[in-house]
């Protein structure tokens, strides 16, 4: 095997042990043992659990980007589509719940730079994805604002704001699926008012 | 002196102290000294300082209470009256800065009971005088919604996952006066979208 091979066959067996039984309760060996690779082998590629869950979520990530984005894209209302964008991050969510569920290890200042890095990434890219929906309705003369992008900052904020706080005052539990379903109501709910207002 | 002159005295007292020195600075027997009175008479009406605390933070938020409710209601174009409820409440958080800033000791699951039966009461009455601006829009027909309280619910959901989240990012510190009034400004912003949408 090349070694990005290898690189991407560590990663693919990480996804479906974090994914099975979580990732707090797999360790390194287990996936090492899974590929029949040696230790120091696996701790070439990634020196430490952290670094190959960084690579695991970088992977579930990006693997439906571009048809997520299609999707996003070819809706041409822009409350359907907001809706639309709202309703693929939720289905990433749950079907990735077993891996997101980590990230509550975690608080914005404990965050080590591997996930940072990432989280930075994220935020960038739901922020242009709502910047385009909103920057549609202003091409389409249906939202009069005089900068999409700042529109797009606010809303994403206040968007974030709320998920946050849900999350935080659940504890230290990661809500579970049906609470993200909830989670949801509210922000299309959210998502409708912003865009149309309560007139 | 009566019992509840005696307690007022007393939450005057601990009141400038706060406010001057802030809270974790200020001692009970410093505050007894104030008033020169002994320890045991001190501990007779507050048990502890975080009982003080919470009477200290009932007392600041009532005094202005029915004022502040006439200011707002006097608006009758909803958006002025929900930019007024806005100001209000920073002004408040700026004049009692100091005493507000102790409330970081906590997060909402470590909060002890007596601050958080105060902040179910903060709680209701935010929601009460949003939802009386709400209602005042669908009376006047410049709201098109159902349900006044449910919408008033949404809005505060967002308004306070928004501040919960900039306060809790900020780290250790409570957010400066200035942080306060951007805070302030992107919550106007919010809610004359939430208003009246993007069109």
């Amino acid at each position: 095997m090349s070694q990005d091979k290898k690189r991407d066959a560590i990663i693919e067996a990480a996804l479906k042990r974090f994914a099975h039984f979580g990732v707090a309760k797999t360790t390194m060996t287990e996936i090492g043992n899974d590929l029949s690779l040696s230790k120091a082998s696996l701790y070439y590629y990634f020196p430490d659990k952290l670094s190959l869950y960084a690579a695991v979520l970088k992977h579930i990530s990006e693997a439906t980007e571009k048809k997520d984005e299609a999707i996003i894209t070819s809706k041409e209302i822009p409350l359907e589509a907001i809706h639309t964008y709202l309703d693929i991050r939720t289905d990433f969510i749950i079907k990735y719940h077993n891996i997101l569920e980590y990230l509550k290890t975690y608080t914005p200042l404990t965050m080590p730079p591997e996930l940072q890095e990432l989280f930075s990434y994220f935020y960038s890219r739901e922020l242009s994805r709502i910047t385009a929906i909103i920057e549609k309705g202003k091409q389409q003369s249906v939202f009069h604002i005089s900068d999409s992008r700042k529109t797009a900052e606010l809303f994403f904020d206040f968007l974030e704001g709320f998920r946050y706080s849900f999350i935080t005052r659940s504890g230290n539990f990661f809500p579970d699926k049906k609470q993200f379903l909830t989670i949801l109501k509210k922000e299309k709910e959210f998502a409708s008012i912003f865009f149309k207002g309560l007139s």
